[in-house]
């Protein structure tokens, strides 16, 4: 971690500790750099990140004002490495349902870059939220990046393993979101009735370099799982 | 417009207008420089611009690439000035059910920083595309600020008013997502069937300076309408 970003999380930390609400204000960037003990141009790369992060705001000739809105047990929509982060004073547990190597369908092989005659991990599984279904996530990686998966790895964080066993980075993601109604099979593996509603995540997972190597498609309870997005102005 | 995101906007219709695809390269720094004739500071702004709004991304020593999936009809849950830019190819219109200045909800207040006392514009209307009903939208706009509105203005586009006609900086915005069943009355201005599914958005959209100005809850019929997300992992 760079010293920026250790001090972004410094300050993260000390918003979370002392409970600060949208719109207090944080010391002056002077008295940052003091506290911190580190330049001018670093504390703000350090501020800048928190801006990204949307924990922070900063207001030009007025100062530096905390963001967060917390809502307790709201998955982001914008953190892309699962939601282990968000979800972390819960028990996630997962049930594997299918698992194995097996050619892409032809959504999975155009998401991933891939031939149909090409080799993928599909991984079928239930998510649980402290024993209650959280949702139902059929994924496809890709072979060539993603070149080993086995039981135990899948019935943990997929994620984690990714970035910190496999060592790759994980770079950006593009998210399509559907509402419908649950079929019988999603129902009946959720604990639900056939025909309530369902929000449906299609999620293509890419590394710092471009290269997609996950295409997944989760499927959420709809009386277990809220979502929050911070948007920005800048990204219309 | 400042130079750089002028040149970002040109940047942005070129990869529109020569349909490039995920993964295809862009020119270099050095010849975007020489293209639009400006400064390498400027040309990297540009680029920063255009990687916050995931139309691009940099690899390090590799290049800059186009980013963007376009799936015509998806609404952006990041883009935060209503969706009239997302489905500018389709004709967005409104029916006003209800319009008037009230005391706001317990709810809207404390999203508004307002008193219970105090006044709010309150706007229910459904919109259409295509002539389909879209959502029901219930929003509270803080009288303080939105100092104006009629039947007119909330027929038509209200952000476009504020910001060019009441000539405020719209800033960030926190928006909260729940899937449910829809009840009798959303049901029958959507013209859906009581306990079909709805996707429920709570926002609350701030000024640049960080002041509350508007708290809606917009339900969505899931029949008409999709999103999208686009995530990136310095948001985590």
């Amino acid at each position: 971690m760079l010293k920026y970003q250790q001090i972004a999380t410094e300050i993260e930390k000390y918003i979370e500790e002392n409970s600060l609400q949208q719109g207090d204000k944080l010391p002056v960037i002077e008295a940052l750099m003091n506290q911190y003990e580190v330049s001018k141009s670093t504390i703000t790369k350090s501020l800048e990140l928190l801006e990204k992060k949307g924990i922070i705001f900063q207001v030009r000739g007025s100062g530096i004002f905390v963001r967060r809105h917390h809502r307790k047990g709201y998955i982001s929509l914008l953190s892309n490495q699962g939601f282990k982060k968000d979800l972390e004073d819960y028990q996630i547990t997962s049930q594997i349902i299918d698992f194995d190597v097996r050619k892409p369908t032809q959504e999975a092989a155009q998401s991933l870059n891939l031939q149909e005659t090409d080799e993928v991990y599909y991984v079928k599984r239930v998510r649980y939220i402290n024993g209650q279904t959280l949702c139902l996530e059929e994924s496809y990686y890709h072979k060539g990046i993603i070149t080993y998966l086995n039981k135990e790895i899948i019935s943990e964080s997929i994620f984690h393993y990714i970035t910190e066993g496999l060592g790759l980075k994980v770079g950006f993601s593009d998210m399509y979101l559907q509402v419908g109604k649950l079929q019988e099979e999603e129902a009946s593996l959720l604990g639900l009735e056939s025909g309530d509603p369902k929000l449906c995540a299609e999620s293509i997972f890419h590394l710092t370099n471009g290269q997609p190597f996950d295409f997944s498609k989760v499927t959420y309870n709809y009386e277990q799982s809220q979502f929050f997005v911070q948007g920005n102005s800048h990204l219309l």
